[in-house]
């Protein structure tokens, strides 16, 4: 029955707004006060907070008393940051990082009990694919930034991100089955991040995984001192601000549309993005400005 | 004609059976007696050994004067040993392992003159791919621990256990193209492990890899010191003992499932899991016991 | 439009003959009087020069003043060099390195402004993606040899051999966002070479990674000093030489067929390559002098 529920949520390989877009309507709860000031409710704290400036969004997972469980509301609280103004040129790039010495601990068990039934368990999960789903098909790069532990849908969504930055103190694991539940779903964006024999060690002994390790693997890109992760992944996003959004945006689709087809599609794909891409305004623009020796001035238009 | 022979054994992606189960009849000279105690008959010495306790089957490549040479029959006697009561719930984890200082040196090549003839040729390669797979499809974890040289499809071997654990003396190699004869089907095996660029080297050159190497690119999942092989090996062993082996065999099935599929589609197949998951009876024990601050104690009821 | 011209010029997935060959016709501008001496024309320097001794192939990107940018006659004249002669026994590995401290800059910039036009861009990124392809279709090994930067189309074919050797001071970059060109094209062979979130960082920020962080994440098969790269290189290369051709060739295009499938069609397509090959002369003749304990002799007859 939920197996029906699950199927009917998806589709056949997820929903096609998953898949392509166009970006669903935002939450009405979800504006740009909550996004430009501190904007929490006393009776109904918001689980993220989120702000912009200079075309950078820092989503925060600011529960750090749950360990930033990943719950239901946490879940649609971040993808309603994350969805916010998605298509606007003011955004480039987003930051998600977290609250406490914790980054996130996976799922909420007590939303996974019997007692919450089968529907609700599928909708937890459902919510999470979507979530992660939703990263790599937004139109700007979304950098994770993890100070601390990362844990089984924690670990997840670190992996889930385009980039990856951590301070030297992070740890990574999916330790779900010392608690009788595998970390399946982690395990799908573990796989796609490192080699096979070291998401399975992970999987099968629950056993965590240092930073310096997790970078050597691929599950990070960069590992920094914690004083430097603020500075160092700032720099990362400021540089991808400072790009022409059509540009990113086209080339962040490409990369994930040909990540999974044979050579030849591959690249049939990619090089008809090459020529749309010297076609976009911006596209001429680079290659004027570079052959002028002078700096480009981005339009963000989309053609 | 072998080719045709090689079809119909294999059936358009391999038999059915190889890819979902039941598992095969054990076949008769496969006992309990052999797994207890030392068990070989002085006139008809098998080439693997095995015995179980707590949970954990030890099969050991024993035929070190042939530098345990993958022949038909080791192949043979290697798949009864991982097949034999693979359902039952006594069964936790396999480690496979190796007497003497080479872990296998892969086909014996006696096997593979003309004098044997095609049809020959194919049944070995045949029954090594199918041990291959058998690890990959079997309800428990299986763990290679390599103390030594392991060539060829002796590497194979390796790469396609689920976890690897190697002494800092081992080394790794496919250096079939020395005598003739190119690694395809370690190639198989290797090139999921590790990067293309490393595998093409080692299927090129024929030279080895380190312990070290194999480690950094994804073919081990851990390198001790000698001393501390068959204790770091039986902790991992241990742990996975010590955790419901129907959790722990649904989440092994599902990751190799989803491993090849879209993102869609595995975050489809994984969130039914993580459903089903919770509905076994471990599944919900694992919860309860954890919000009620104790031990879970397992049923291993597969439903 | 251009897309349509690019679909016609790739078909579904590229060529036939891209995906199996046999090989296209040589131009008429390529002799052996190239591939032996200098013989450049003044009037009409050709952008690569090769020449081959002891079946090894050395192709150089010879546009220093350049950068050795993979402009449209640079990438014609790669093409010729790598075509030339490819079933030859004659031939049994390439190596392609670069004059001067860059091995290769990407495209030429010119070639790809608002003037030239978007079916002249087509034809560009098309020539680009069928030398790649046309280095993983190719009967013998390609090897990399890069002493200095490479960057864009250049780190492209640096992913797309099948062996790449580097000298530490070497680097890697993919920097098309700069100039509001994202390097699709490059992230292909990039993105089946390293773990995802590597190359992301390297086309969505278009730093550089050192010849260190590359041979880490598997862009490299082997770092060396500067002193020894053209030593180590032809280690190899001899090494690869000394080998039965028909046994290598068909070992690397049944490594290429087997990776993208799964699990049952790879071990069934290489097992009946394994049970082709011993049946290959050579393929016996390795056998039966390992078995007689003498060198082979390889006769490098195509059956």
């Amino acid at each position: 029955m939920v197996a029906v529920a699950v199927l009917q949520a998806f589709g056949a390989k997820g929903p096609l707004w998953l898949r392509r877009g166009p970006w669903a309507q935002l939450p009405a709860r979800f504006c740009s006060g909550d996004l430009a000031g501190a904007g929490r409710r006393e009776s109904d704290p918001r689980p993220t907070s989120a702000r912009q400036l200079d075309g950078i969004r820092n989503i925060v997972l600011s529960n750090p008393k749950k360990r930033n469980a990943l719950s239901l509301a946490m879940l649609k609280s971040l993808r309603s940051d994350i969805l916010h103004d998605a298509e606007s040129n003011d955004l480039k790039v987003i930051i998600i990082s977290a609250e406490g010495p914790v980054f996130s601990s996976g799922h909420d068990l007590k939303e996974l009990t019997e007692e919450q039934g089968r529907d609700y368990h599928a909708e937890v999960f459902q919510t999470c694919a979507e979530v992660m789903m939703l990263i790599r098909n937004h139109p700007v790069p979304v950098i994770a930034m993890v100070n601390g532990l990362a844990t089984a849908a924690g670990c997840q969504l670190v992996a889930s991100c385009d980039i990856a930055v951590a301070s030297d103190k992070s740890s990574f694991t999916t330790p779900g089955v010392n608690i009788g539940l595998f970390c399946s779903t982690p395990g799908v964006a573990l796989a796609r991040a490192v080699p096979k024999k070291v998401a399975l060690e992970m999987l099968f002994t629950g056993e965590p995984i240092s930073a310096q390790e997790a970078l050597l693997h691929g599950l990070l890109s960069k590992v920094v001192p914690e004083a430097q992760l603020q500075e160092e992944t700032m720099r990362i996003a400021r540089k991808i601000a400072s790009l022409s959004r059509p540009v990113v945006s086209l080339g962040k689709a490409t990369f994930y549309k040909q990540l999974p087809q044979d050579l030849g599609t591959a690249y049939y794909l990619t090089s008809q993005a090459m020529v749309d891409n010297l076609a976009l305004r911006d596209g001429q623009e680079g290659i004027t400005s570079f052959l002028q020796k002078r700096k480009p001035i981005w339009s963000h238009e989309p053609a």
